[in-house]
């Protein structure tokens, strides 16, 4: 059973406390093996790759082999049943929709003093996108990384998805495509972030690593951070649901259990001002579980980490949704727009009892990339801006640098800084000449 | 002597990748110190946090005087002479005029499929900025991050700043109020990164740690970073000139010289088309270096990281600069804004002869935060962006869910993440039942 919280009980705050504060997390320390990783592919560059291929993923590859030829591709994709292809044309359509309209604009304006000033957004050159293989191979997130990647105008756009023995998902190099991607490894785990971020003779490398991977690739992200860029180390995945008695118990059950299937780890909370509601969802997820596939893994989420909390109304749910922070934030109440206004912490809000979390994690057109472990109080999703970076601009005119030269001489003075001084100084002192 | 280079030399490709590879920085391993630290504070609180400051700054304090009382800060604030607050005010309404323009907006709208989409902006909550003690305590730095804090919204805004022997620096204290900052810590160090990203019984926790630090510093926001947000780690500084011979080689020798004298470390590049003027340059440097005050730190970076490089036109000056992604660019050259379009990678560009790089760094608007060691490739300078995030939005009418929900039923029925497509299903079956 799940823990059942009431804020009028006496030990409220301590329990909630408990529950923001449990580390759901228990990750293997990886770090020294995949330090080990890193430094072999640094000096060997294809043969480690391969040799670490062949150990993990019992894959033969050669230099040549490394990566998917247009006519595997080919074959794969022409694996893909049809109404599946559909499918994910229509998820590549929306989410590319929703992501045009996150391109930042260039600015430049003149101020008062004569200075020109602004900033102008570029993409970065190159990107490398994870994908894990095995059971946690997500189409979704192929297209989730790779489409901002792509409207932001990325030059070069590689995946990484290793084929544990030579099994390669359809679906993934399907999206891939869709996305505009040409360039696919067979590779995975430590070797294939090492080999994007350092490069080898065959992998050229790239700028900025994202997408999701196990503890392996999450500790070799973290290492290489710095060499290149890298988007978020998500954590297990969290909805936190406020739903009022008018709504039906199975489908909030069911939105509660689509977190709760993915990881023994990940988190499923309810707020709800109606205590009898609560116990009604409670029963409805008891009744689903019996026939869930993935029970086994929704069960022991819910149990452990699953909360029903009853508040005495909607400012109250609101108050503890922001503690929370949570990943996703399903709003199933009579008046969503006005609850979502008192929402300052989510990564993304679902809106109404018609929008069940599951569609944003495939066509809604927001990023599925969100941030967890409340860590919403402080990032975003993943987006256009994460493959984009901003240049400032400022130009000087002489009459500008007469204007406003004087302060940063005199700051650079009280940062004993006289070089800096001097270079606005020898300018001025050119200007009092005239 | 820095290192002469010319593109025309056969040696030139291998000489320009060691200066690329060149590592700047020798940080100091002290990880299991601040490890050691963290957990101190975490532990023990203000007790730690006292027991710290009294050894490595000298100074005895309560968990009363751990915060400066606002008649300190006047009195501090007192002894700042005019010429310096009038500066430091021209520099704060800059830089504030500046950010304003960064606020991004909120974006809502309907699809053709009737879905609500879009996202909304919204502040950290709690921010807290360290300011360096000693030598780097610089005031241009408290505005630098505070303002964009501020311009973003952040409802609680702490500054820590350690006063060794007791000893504030008057200006930063003035920045702080100049920026809104109320509440400032005289602590430093891991203690201080510790104790605002875990709380003590008197200093409440934040969401985000921002501002520069000794290694100390750097390690300890490296390890609270995923508790809180973090800014970059930022490395030593930058400049790179692209100069033609029409220009004052002092101008561009102090230019150069305004980052040398920052740090053994730093670098500073001279790209040319003119090796003449190039050898000037060098020969200007040598000369300022003579009377320079902090002509040993200058000297020291100018000879293991200066560089004079000669190109045959500026398309290839472009071209090497976008390699080395500079942190600061400076354009001297007839037509900067035309060179300017041909920058894919740099943190700031700064446009003309009349735009010395330290104009940037005080008074220009432009935030002087930018990244260092070549991750201008991937990264930004601090901004209003650093103190928002962005919650996405996504409401279905029965109409819309109809449009789309069998797509996403498809797409959880590939990953085999059932219960996702039950949670869509639920809702469509009850549709058809209408």
């Amino acid at each position: 059973m799940p823990m059942f919280l009431d804020t009028l009980d006496a030990g409220f705050e301590a329990a909630f406390r408990d529950l923001l504060a449990a580390k759901r997390e228990d990750t293997p320390d990886v770090d020294d093996i995949v330090a080990g990783i890193i430094a072999d592919v640094r000096a060997r560059g294809d043969a480690a790759v391969i040799e670490l291929t062949a150990r993990f993923d019992r894959l033969e590859l050669t230099p040549e082999t490394l990566v998917f030829t247009p006519e595997e591709i080919d074959a794969e994709c022409a694996k893909v049943p049809e109404h599946e292809r559909r499918a994910l044309e229509q998820a590549a359509e929306r989410i590319r929709a929703y992501h045009v309209r996150q391109m930042p604009q260039d600015q430049r304006w003149t101020d008062p003093e004569g200075a020109s000033l602004g900033w102008r957004w570029t993409p970065v050159s190159a990107a490398g996108l994870y994908v894990p293989g095995g059971l946690a191979s997500y189409p979704s997130s192929v297209l989730m990384n790779a489409i901002p990647a792509q409207v932001a105008g990325v030059e070069r756009l590689v995946i990484c998805a290793p084929t544990p023995d030579g099994k390669a998902n359809p679906l993934v190099l399907l999206a891939a495509r869709m996305a505009g991607v040409k360039t696919i490894y067979r590779i995975g785990g430590a070797q294939a972030i090492a080999a994007m971020a350092y490069g080898t003779a065959t992998i050229a490398p790239v700028d900025k690593i994202t997408g999701p991977g196990n503890a392996f690739v999450a500790a070799a992200k973290r290492r290489v951070f710095g060499r290149v860029g890298i988007d978020m180390i998500a954590g297990p995945s969290e909805i936190l649901v406020i739903a009022d008695a008018d709504n039906d118990p199975d489908w909030v059950a069911l939105d509660l259990l689509s977190q709760a299937e993915h990881d023994e780890s990940a988190q499923s909370i309810l707020i709800t001002d109606d205590a009898g509601f609560g116990q009604r969802v409670a029963a409805a997820v008891a009744a689903r579980l019996e026939t869930l596939e993935r029970r086994k893994i929704a069960a022991a989420s819910w149990r452990d980490f699953g909360a029903v909390i009853v508040v005495r109304d909607l400012n109250e749910a609101a108050t503890l949704s922001n503690r929370v922070a949570p990943e996703h934030l399903e709003l199933c109440v009579a008046d969503p727009e006005a609850l979502a206004e008192k929402i300052t912490h989510a990564g993304a809000i679902f809106l109404g009892q018609w929008t069940p979390e599951a569609i944003g994690d495939y066509v809604g057109g927001p990023n599925h990339v969100l941030p967890t472990a409340r860590s919403a109080r402080f990032s975003s999703g993943l987006s256009v801006m994460d493959f984009l970076k901003r240049t400032t601009l400022a130009k000087m005119t002489p009459e500008a640098l007469r204007a406003i030269g004087p302060a940063a001489q005199t700051l650079a003075v009280s940062e004993s800084l006289q070089a800096h001084g001097l270079s606005v100084r020898a300018r001025l002192d050119r200007l009092n000449e005239r």
